[in-house]
């Protein structure tokens, strides 16, 4: 019941291990890429109080010297402030080129903890450990990671790819459900991206998935990082194909940067942003609305939100509001929306020529308001 | 009159262009590259106030909009404070992806201007137009920005190649001489680096270069630039053969380190830099005494210093606590420090085994400090 994946990137190639388990039997894996260096592993308060005891007997084994440097929980980790103050730590316990940094937590560690890597010294070796469903499917694969700025998610940050990347799906199915919910976001959209297969595989199996099977968990990480993998390797830099991994992502971004980030998680906006992208793909004559409505139907019975109240009940939802922030959105080139669409399951198709009329219909049907904007 | 230099770097290979008066006569270089898009110009308030209204006519024909951005003067700009004050300059004015950014100036534009490109959105166009000798031969080459930290220079920081660089000869020749003097500490590094051919031509050309002659500073400018290209292009990512282009840097960082940044120019740091590695060298029986003695006679002949004493008179310069700061150098691997040591002319070699006796000596030689360390 473990799988391995391999993103095929030349000499920064590496593999992805999916399995159960894995923090206690990974020493085979890791030995020669630490190659007895020193560890310095990075991770927030929760993951270093609850998850980290069973890594502690690996880590001691692997390197005589490991140091745990913990960055603050949540979003607010992803700053100026936040990576500054761990290069400092970093540098303040003498973490030099030959040691290896490992990010032992979910989205918000692995980004922090990959943009040290990268920046320090330019660059030292890099071990994902990721711990949430979101990041083992989504964010410890491909070597991207950033920090957020007033303007917005992810608008500052680098490439690095990491050496190994150790999924174990035991970690996710210890946590709270609605981490699990976060993250089968990103999986239906890994589905949708990959094609009907997929997708119906998710329809069949998705009591087993939230029943926590082992099995199961082990095939949906393994379908994330393979669709990753799949468009990863073909684009690593981000400038063509990759931009299919962002299906939903520019409205997600938008709801997040209109709320404030860290009010719901990711993977909720995620969802949303994938009901309206499939409804916009619709509306443009692109999708049939039946299959627009399966995808709708789907991330409900997952439990997860599709409408903007459902994301934030009591927030303020202007449709205006929210086209402006995806005009900042990183994507956006020259003032022109990237939005990526679905012709069908597996289909994704970029287009930055989307009419406004569509989209403000869109926003509306998800529930934004398109009031006058005096006091906007 | 003009040299073109192709840094081979498969998909990330671009030209370096030496001649002079480029500022006003680059047009078709940079057409193809900008293609009409918005240019970020990054620069400093001198280069700005001095250099800049020459070069805005071709900006002008070059971009329909084109923004600059001010950055401090100095090694004060090479901060976490100053790179995030850029990019949310940047942010605030709009620029993404699909802009340009051209550094404009010295090594810290080239490097904060560099660094910015590399981080905002993971990445934008980078152009480098250097004005300073130093920049020209040394840090507008090869991809590489840093910012300081209160541990040590240039510990932060990543890899980005260029789009082109344009070494216009016309603006060191314009600059005060101390900074041609500077910028002349990197280019004899380089002829040490290649061998004992371009060493000579310096020792025969040398009153030409100082009296501003633009044929023999396009030959210094190219020859500074071909090191570079061939070392960066065996080893872009600065594991192995790159750190050849260290030469006399070990010494530079400690010692810049010790009397803080910006104390002196950094070529003059390199120039008694370089005189220390001859005299390691020599010390350890690597190098004909008599070869290391023509360096160091090279570099007074230059107006350089190559002893403590003449770098700042009134510091204090304490043997041990250079080689404190040696050991917090970011090429120092577990603890051993990484010397580039010379033969030969020509051929220079990376060793971790000096032993410290032989250091103690090369630092007293220079003037330093082997008191006891009461109070240090």
């Amino acid at each position: 019941m473990s799988r391995r994946v391999h993103i095929d990137l030349g000499e920064r190639s590496y593999d992805v291990v999916v399995a159960p388990g894995l923090l206690g039997d990974c020493r085979e894996a890791l030995a020669p890429l630490v190659r007895g260096r020193r560890i310095a592993l990075v991770t927030d308060p929760w993951v270093g109080d609850n998850l980290l005891p069973a890594f502690a007997a690996t880590l001691d084994a692997l390197s005589p010297q490991w140091t745990r440097f913990t960055i603050e929980g949540g979003e607010k980790a992803k700053s100026f402030a936040g990576i500054e103050g761990l290069l400092n730590d970093m540098l303040d316990a003498g973490i030099d080129r030959g040691c290896v940094l490992l990010a032992f937590g979910g989205g918000v560690v692995g980004d922090v903890g990959g943009f040290a890597a990268a920046l320090l010294m330019r660059g030292i070796d890099l071990i994902q450990v990721p711990t949430t469903l979101m990041a083992q499917v989504d964010s410890s694969v491909g070597g991207k990671n950033a920090i957020n700025t007033a303007h917005g998610k992810n608008l500052v940050g680098s490439f690095l790819q990491p050496k190994i990347v150790l999924a174990d799906v035991a970690l996710p199915a210890s946590l709270p459900e609605v981490e699990l919910r976060s993250g089968y976001g990103e999986v239906v959209k890994c589905a949708l991206l990959r094609g009907a297969r997929e997708f119906a595989w998710l329809e069949d199996n998705l009591e087993r998935i939230f029943a926590r099977d082992p099995a199961a968990l082990v095939e949906v990480v393994a379908l994330g990082v393979e669709t990753k993998a799949a468009i990863v390797s073909e684009d690593e830099l981000d400038r063509g194909k990759r931009a299919f991994v962002n299906l939903g992502h520019t409205f997600a971004h938008a709801f997040e940067t209109q709320a404030g980030f860290g009010e719901f998680p990711h993977g909720c906006a995620v969802a949303t942003g994938l009901a309206c992208a499939a409804d916009l793909s619709a509306r443009l004559g692109m999708l049939p609305s039946a299959t627009a409505e399966r995808v709708v139907a789907h991330l409900r019975r997952a439990g997860l939100p599709t409408r903007l109240d459902e994301l934030a009940g009591d927030g303020e939802w202007r449709a205006a509001a929210i086209e402006r922030s995806m005009l900042h959105d990183k994507k956006t080139v020259a003032g022109r929306i990237n939005f990526v669409l679905l012709e069908d399951l597996g289909k994704p198709r970029v287009s930055d020529a989307v009419p406004p009329a569509l989209l403000r219909e869109t926003l509306l049907n998800a529930g934004a308001d398109g009031g006058d904007e005096a006091g906007a």
